[in-house]
């Protein structure tokens, strides 16, 4: 049985082994530690444990016994029966500060995080929309998936676990390694061997590695503006100086900047939605190669274009290796499920590998990523994404439909033919817009939004996207509804 | 289909669009990119993709299939059918070096990287005996396990995943971390809240957190020598400067360091086995609290103690909040399974959230996470620690004999009534202990080694662990029986 009182700490205060072991058991009830319902060791297995004889345990089992702290019989065991009101939280009021390294002094002062992110779920309840949830389990094959994570969980039990089958590594399974490179060398036309592929949890990982593997305290990054703050965060953490770079219907717009590291979304600009022209992929190509420069390209969403045309990757058209390419299964799994890749220069993968075993040397969901494997190897996960590109294409024209054809006079919407969700421009007042989003949520109807500061500084503009793949028809209809009425509801909401 | 050539470079390179299409097919499959056997879209599809005719799709299928790059046929679809010698893996012989940050000049730096970490495994041949291997799947209750994981995986599936049940959060399932509270208080004696416990991907990302939330570069860390390289490492990355603080038969020698923080293995010093005396840790507590400076407490494997008595774990002891404690899973569950946590501070819990946010927002195996807390809460998980205690138990006793007996003369054992490993120091020289070991090798046997330097400076002192829970009785006295008749076969070996 495993369990624990700090006896020999009360040997010191107590000559007495009974009275030592009285006041371990009392305290360690009276303050929560033993909990009501726990079962205590037998007299027999206490008087091994802790080297006294069983009629001493006997005897401090009786006294608890009679104090009404124990309770116990013949053949039933012994259970704690006392609740104290609270646990001791671990506060301690005479503590001095913690002295936090740079790093963590960053982290501690750093603004804008969401600390209950991983809570951001559409509720069951129907008149609350939410457009900023995450997953996409609606249409999700589960049955598909759990044969084959079953069938990877038997084999890795069965053959001892990991002597079976293909050799991993830090950067993760070799058969997924495999899968990921026929993947993006036949879906996005990127030439790359299996032993480029990094596996990562999910793409924030990817960039924050890459992130502490290239970025000192008061080196310049180039971001997007709106753009992804996961990626400002990582930059920020380790001291980098980040430049906001102003985005238009055709992507970032490209500038000389002085800076060593370039973060950016070409092929569908989060939050926009724009598509970076193929005359500007060049010029960041060209930019970095003029500055020594490496491009982060998160290609987050690009599974879901709903209409023809594609353009190239940066990383199909660098020719200098400068360009680390970040991909997700984040959309395309269950949304518990967190996958992402990079693909690498060759010449980085080792460092990739130490990076990550420092706080990784062993995949951390091994299983998950066999049974990804073994799904896209089986050709049934292709089939899966082309039935989910029809799915989420009917959304998304629907929620372009409603948004246009309702709430034109509040946004100006952006043009686009791909991804997960649609974003618009607030057109009025920033006193309005905050106004409104707040006569939204009081309906139950929200969305996350980005701001920027226009450049007559001071004045902030709004924008806001609205992600669909989670939502049924029906709620994306009631939701847009909602916001109609809302509108016409409000008074003196400007429709510039 | 998911499908992607470059065609918009090409068409800025040829004017007309069956040349451009030609182009960007043959170079695809002629550089690896389109493998042999890839299916390609039909020719309605590839039309719509790139705004082309159908019959210039045809033309350039048939100029394809006539050069043998591409076969197909009526209602057969179309596939490359060229394999190209090698791909590409990008190696680009111009590229001028990257220009890494400090912390990745460190890891690029750093020796003894085990690079092929995780194929560390126990091998199927029967004359082979990797006394290093992880893993203790030998009598793990596979079934018992996998009720467990499939029912969480349903419940997370069917729910629509997040909606259901407990809630998540980055540092963990909020089931698995009341799970764990509850373990550490009843079994290790921790007074602790279940938001103080941080569920990590194994304790090594626990410690490299730590390490770089209180680590500048240049601050001194003490570390045990022998001890944990893992940690070694974590502190080096980050610059550290790492004192080594020797250890006897009653653990690490307190000494008054100058250093802002201790990575210590109390309960079972890593890898000697030693287990720290009362005095010593009320020693180190005090040290921590004059100079004050944080304490990693690593317990990595306290859950098999194979005679009675335990000493109270640091935190126990610890009035101040000035102990990390760290814990894992590894031993207890399958190897794949990457489950470490640590009980924090309340006072820190926000930062190191927002610390392990910047890599995982959300729990990387939150499957998995949830199993483990549904089998802690059924008690089966108890019972399956009870049972693997005794088969442990045995193994080591077994183990344990067969060294004494047999292999007394070329190391010193340490003593130990605890753990999952044996450790004794080399008797002879250097020298002759690296011909020992080569000659062990050659026969198949293994086991992971430490080293020391003597005070005398410039010699070595050699230590070997056993590592058992992965083998099977009969292994465990081939292998000693083996390394006996090796020890007699070689002449001049001393026995000092």
């Amino acid at each position: 049985m495993q369990f624990h009182i700090p006896y020999h700490v009360y040997t010191e205060k107590f000559s007495k082994k009974r009275l030592a072991l009285y006041h371990a058991l009392y305290d360690s009830i009276v303050s929560g530690v033993l909990e009501a319902g726990t079962r205590l060791p037998s007299s027999r297995e206490l008087a091994a444990m802790y080297d006294v004889s069983r009629g001493t345990v006997s005897q401090v089992y009786d006294m608890l016994s009679s104090e009404g702290y124990i309770t116990g019989g013949v053949g039933k065991g012994t259970f704690v029966s006392f609740q104290p009101p609270k646990h001791r939280t671990g506060e301690s009021p005479g503590r001095s500060e913690y002295l936090l390294a740079d790093w963590g002094q960053r982290i501690h002062e750093l603004q804008g995080w969401k600390e209950e992110e991983a809570s951001n779920v559409q509720s069951n309840e129907k008149q609350t929309i939410n457009f900023g949830a995450w997953g996409s389990e609606t249409e999700f094959p589960d049955k598909e998936w759990h044969r084959f994570l079953y069938a990877e969980s038997r084999q890795l039990a069965e053959g001892n676990g990991l002597r079976s089958r293909s050799r991993i590594s830090t950067l993760g399974d070799d058969g997924l390694r495999e899968s990921i490179a026929q993947y993006v060398r036949r879906a996005r036309g990127i030439a790359v061997d299996a032993q480029q592929i990094a596996v990562f949890n999910g793409s924030m990982q990817a960039l924050a590695l890459t992130a502490q593997l290239f970025i000192n305290p008061g080196e310049r990054v180039v971001v997007e503006n709106p753009g992804y703050g996961g990626a400002l965060r990582a930059f920020q953490a380790l001291g980098g100086i980040c430049l906001h770079a102003p985005v238009d219907s055709e992507g970032i717009i490209p500038e000389d900047w002085d800076a060593k590291l370039l973060f950016v979304t070409p092929n569908r600009q989060f939050p926009t939605g724009a598509v970076l022209s193929l005359e500007r992929r060049h010029e960041l190509l060209a930019w970095a190669s003029r500055h020594n420069a490496l491009i982060i390209e998160d290609d987050y969403d690009s599974e879901f274009r709903h209409r023809g045309k594609s353009l190239e990757p940066l990383k199909v058209l660098d020719r200098e290796e400068r360009v680390i390419y970040v991909g997700s299964f984040s959309n395309t799994l269950l949304s518990h499920v967190r996958i992402g890749y990079a693909v690498l220069p060759a010449s980085l993968v080792r460092l990739y590998a130490r990076a990550k075993a420092l706080f990784d040397p062993h995949p951390c969901n091994l299983l998950e990523q066999r049974a990804l494997a073994a799904w896209m190897q089986s050709g049934e996960y292709e089939r899966h994404l082309r039935r989910m590109k029809r799915v989420h294409g009917k959304k998304f024209k629907l929620l372009r439909e409603q948004l246009d054809s309702r709430l034109s006079g509040l946004f100006n919407w952006v043009e686009g033919d791909a991804g997960l969700n649609l974003f618009g421009w607030w057109r009025g007042s920033a006193e309005d817009y905050v106004k409104y989003r707040q006569a939204c949520l009081e309906s139950g109807i929200c969305w996350p939004e980005t701001s920027v500061q226009k450049e007559d500084w001071g004045s902030i503009r709004y924008g806001a996207y609205f992600r669909f793949p989670h939502l049924t028809e029906e709620q994306i209809i009631y939701g847009v509804r909602k916001m109609e009425e809302i509108w016409t509801s409000l008074e003196g909401i400007s429709t510039s």
